[in-house]
């Protein structure tokens, strides 16, 4: 353990495209793949892949490459997405609906159980199969149901006392859309919109191409 | 400029972050600052400031600290957002409505200029003050208007066609929230939200905490 906590968040990125991959390749029939392959359909080195997946210990073998369905099992372990997740959204903006109508969420174990707000005006209507409930009615929600992860998308004022609830009711990680940085133990994922627009205009502006 | 080219994503993406500290800094009036306040504030290492920093020259003076204005008008110009930048949007999904009525792009000069759909039955109606316009529209909007930046929030399957159009048209940057890499030598910002989740659930299945 103490070995994968060294592990960069950019590879843990990776890991989760090189797994679209190869649930990809298994779905069109592919049983071994080199990384050459998964390279040339991603776009990135595919020294880069072999060094990514040495990090847990996954050799492809020379001529015959990876074996995909073992791969993948692999890959589902370290990621976690070997179980699935039950989510809820706090804040049911254009953010937080959006998230609720979201495919690749549901395809990836990431269940959508519950979204919640502050204004009233919001409480009860619906969003896809979901009915917007107050924030108030969390703790209770929280004693029915087992909740592991929280989507932040409230405005940044108000973010930080959300943060205070979740701990409350023992969140175990967040995914931030909130442009404010949290005070928390928790885990968390910064999900900041304005960053990658700024990103790309550093990118633009000093003429560096490519992803 | 060679120089500029080494500096990592993440250290860019603090400097984001840096420059939202600051501008709030200078909105209360503080003249000087050191880094261990700006440390206090966003939750990162005063090291880490101080190195981030390094890069671009910028040295804060002991017992004084860095100049707040004049180290928002040097990250302005690094970052890029000592100008306007003009957005248009592919896709008038979820993704799509949110990011018009983001206000953060705005006010960190992306101003959005466009939507556009491919879907007809769109076509004509209103997200903010925008009219969402057709996609075969784009090339005609690119004659009367000076578009930067492209944000892809359409399907997996759209995302490749959508960008040889915006080549065509001269596009200087991508934001891409489509779940697939692009294949081009524009410039790209990927924001896959699914990656997030995902990077989130290796934290809590490894029990990493924080930021």
């Amino acid at each position: 353990m103490k070995e994968e906590q060294k592990i960069p968040n950019p590879v843990i990125r990776r890991l989760g495209l090189y797994y679209r991959c190869l649930n990809k390749l298994y779905d069109e029939g592919v049983e071994y793949v080199a990384s050459k392959d998964i390279a040339a359909r991603l776009g990135v080195k595919s020294s880069q892949i072999r060094k990514d997946l040495s990090y847990f210990g996954e050799f492809g073998k020379r001529g015959v490459g990876y074996d995909v369905a073992n791969l993948i099992k692999k890959l589902e372990n370290i990621i976690g997405v070997d179980k699935y997740w039950n989510v809820i959204i706090i804040g049911a903006g254009n953010i937080g609906s959006a998230l609720v109508n979201y495919p690749g969420l549901k395809k990836d174990k990431f269940n959508i159980i519950g979204i919640f707000d502050a204004d009233r005006s919001k409480v009860g209507k619906k969003i896809g199969n979901l009915t917007i409930l107050h924030i108030s009615q969390l703790q209770e929600f929280s004693k029915k149901n087992i909740i592991e992860i929280a989507v932040l998308a409230v405005p940044e004022n108000a973010a930080q006392l959300v943060v205070e609830e979740l701990e409350k009711i023992g969140i175990k990680g967040i995914v931030n859309f909130a442009p404010v940085r949290l005070r928390t133990s928790i885990p968390v994922e910064e999900v900041d919109i304005t960053l990658s627009f700024k990103t790309l205009a550093y990118k633009i502006a000093n003429k560096i191409s490519g992803n």
